[in-house]
């Protein structure tokens, strides 16, 4: 719990409107997506970089450990609080601060959220090509400490890919600027890429110039259905080899299908294997050609249906199944882990055998869900938490999954990181070397660990 | 000098094949691309990462300073000798370990040069994006530790966008592997891209692996020439707004124009103001709408002449005049000092007159070199090194072109480094506090500066 001295210390760097004390308030900032828990004792509100300096400053000479957090919607734990730690809320800097279209450049506070600044970009014909699953509700900050990819970036990269240079405070209170306009902008050393997806470990970013492009001219969204998960998995084996690259290339199973389909009602049929949404985009004049090349592919994998959107409005119709997924499976099972293994896109059959045994092994349903052309698995595994035996299964059936894509030259993590749900296998994926240079990153940058301590590596001076 | 028994140690490791220890071969070893020069104590070429490991492990034993070096073509001194230094020359590891269409990836050994890695690619209908000036000569190793760019990354990014994984020996003699051969491989903390740029201060890269994309299906290049270089500078403004993005957007000056065609006898124009070398790809039937707004565009800005490359020999031709370029400049003078300056590209204009106003308020020719779509220009400042006063001149002129891009938001080196020659300047560009971040990122790395000693930024360990 915070005293009432340095309560009011806080509030007077932010004002009274814009810290949480009280014990619902607590409660409420007190998980992630991961559905963790751990109370904070308490939360603040920069309202401007110069806040965000004063309050890690502040939070230094009282010994208080932070934890950045944007909307809280971390798939990993990196915004969870540890204990007694102060979290500080980057989602009341909200500002655009220039749109730059000559320049292909937005500059922002990282309060911001995604669709937010998508729907600017709009009005000036512009847009920001990550689009995580999260995006209405996740904001810029966060996908920056995750290096957020989404359906997209089979096409476009994520969002490294995406960040041309930052603001940030760093672990003692001070501000550097890293990056610039230019993706040519100086970077030695590329602090600007390191930060990025590092989780808010080594510092805390207040402002970005993210790297916009013009809307494509035009764009296809297409939905191919199949009667087995290996017919689809083959067309992905295709197109890719074909040396297509579709914006989006998405695939979900049949268990997914049906949980999809009770919850939105698309008329989706129940007895498929799998579905692939396969976008392109591009000028008018190249996209009948690619559509009829996907077709013929999809053909040849034995497809049950293939259909292309013939209005931004059916389009948005085949997105919404994918968009809402995750929150169906509740539907079936009261729990569910949600996994992020990602392997080399040549070995994406051998990846859906490989879950498809899981499940089998442990006798527990796993969704196929994938950004197929990427190579993404988002594997997601019903339980019971009520069950002790069932969540040992699942515990060994997600050691299984990262063993597995490792096998395939993967990694355990693509987009959601690594957080504290997935430190404890970071050694599956590392050397001792490797993880010892990271912790030489973090120390370099926060040798006592008092930014987001306890995320992706611990290092000896916590605690 | 090394001692007999330390040339021997040096020799069980390398075999007597891979060391140099006489004069003739120290001095041809003390040079890189910038011409300043500075004897080793010794060159050895590892075969092998093992090798490599072993070489370093050995000179941290002998309190051997350490300089890695690829083909020697850089330009701001980072692969010069410092004194008594052992140079460690990657140029023999050159094999290309795997190319893997599926994946896109290419794994490769880093003394390889670009040009025969692209060769290479070629028969399997891909290619590497990056490419610059130097790609004949120039080692992969040296393109990623100076993130090298080139005439194509307007449109297809920097060395940093195509790599995708590292094998790296650190400056303890100890081996990590990062990334890997998915975009996705994980990358908490980011170590791959950390490493890329870093100008071989952070560790010695071995092998990488690479992005690789298909062979566009078909591309144009373009010649337009200008009566005034503000013309030519209105067409880039004009491009860069009409949400164009060519492959490359090349320009030089009236000075260039004529050096190059004393040296090439294209048949240039001689008294043309300036001329643009533009080039798209993609697929065949955008690019006839391309090429057509481009001229319009050019047109627009009163171009004299514009012409489109009728087969592949005669844009070879429109290249001749490019890639030789600097080389041509010793007609005039014997001298020159090659910038890199970078701004945001919507400011190009105001950069060209800035470089007007500085050879003018320093009587030098000054050359304009612009790879315009990415706003870095190359100006390249003629003198002779034997008239001291001119000398001062020079000086002055590159520390203007500095300030001057900086106050248009731009950086003091786009894809040349920082090494030994730009070092001085940092300080224009960064904070106290930013350096001070550099600093500790190479301190928690290499902590006695073993490694490229004095490059980028000096720490206090070292000496």
């Amino acid at each position: 719990m915070l005293t009432q001295a340095v309560i009011k210390d806080l509030t007077a760097i932010v004002g009274s409107k814009n810290i949480i004390t009280n014990q619902a308030g607590l409660a409420a900032y007190g998980y992630d997506a991961t559905l963790m828990s751990q109370r904070p004792v308490g939360i603040v509100f920069p309202r401007s970089t110069e806040d965000a300096s004063a309050l890690v400053k502040y939070a230094n000479r009282a010994g208080l450990v932070m934890v950045p957090r944007g909307a809280g919607t971390n798939l990993s734990g990196g915004s969870l609080p540890v204990e007694n730690s102060l979290v500080i809320c980057v989602s009341r800097m909200t500002r655009i601060l220039e749109i730059d279209p000559k320049n292909f450049t937005a500059t922002v506070e990282v309060g911001l959220v995604n669709f937010d600044l998508q729907e600017e970009l709009e009005k000036h014909g512009y847009y920001y090509p990550p689009d995580p699953a999260s995006y209405k509700a996740s904001t810029l900050g966060g996908n920056i400490a995750e290096c957020s990819g989404g359906p997209r970036c089979f096409k476009y990269g994520v969002t490294r890919d995406y960040i041309l240079g930052l603001e940030v405070v760093l672990p003692s209170g001070k501000v550097i600027e890293v990056g610039g306009k230019n993706f040519k902008s100086e970077f030695r050393y590329d602090l600007t890429r390191l930060l990025v997806g590092s989780e808010g470990t080594l510092g805390l970013v207040t402002k970005a110039i993210l790297r916009i492009l013009p809307k494509p001219f035009a764009k296809r969204t297409m939905l191919a259905i199949y009667n087995k998960v290996e017919d689809a998995s083959l067309t992905v084996a295709d197109i890719v080899a074909a040396g297509i690259i579709p914006t989006t290339l998405e695939m979900m199973d049949n268990l997914l299908i049906n949980t999809a389909d009770e919850h939105v009602k698309l008329g989706l049929p129940r007895d498929a294997g799998a579905l692939l949404i396969i976008e392109v985009d591009g000028y008018e004049v190249d996209l009948d050609n690619q559509v009829r090349l996907i077709e013929e592919l999809c053909n040849k994998a034995d497809v049950r249906s293939f259909k292309v959107a013939t209005s931004q409005a059916e389009a948005d119709q085949l997105w919404l199944a994918r968009r809402t997924v995750i929150g169906s499976v509740g539907r079936r099972r009261p729990s569910y882990s949600l996994q992020d293994v990602t392997i080399p896109r040549s070995t994406f059959p051998q990846m859906v055998d490989a879950i498809l045994a899981c499940s089998r092994r442990y006798d527990l349903p796993i969704g196929i869900l994938a950004h197929a052309g990427d190579g993404n698995f988002h594997p997601l595994v019903l339980f019971d938490e009520r069950d002790a035996d069932e969540v040992v299964r699942v515990h060994k059936a997600e050691v299984d999954l990262i063993r597995d894509a490792l096998a395939l030259g993967g990694t355990m993590s693509g987009e959601h990181g690594i957080g504290v749900l997935k430190k404890e296998y970071l050694d599956l994926e590392f050397t001792d070397v490797a993880i010892e240079a990271f912790r030489k990153v973090k120390r370099s940058f926060d040798p006592t660990a008092m930014l987001n301590r306890g995320k992706i590596v611990d290092i000896a001076a916590e605690g």
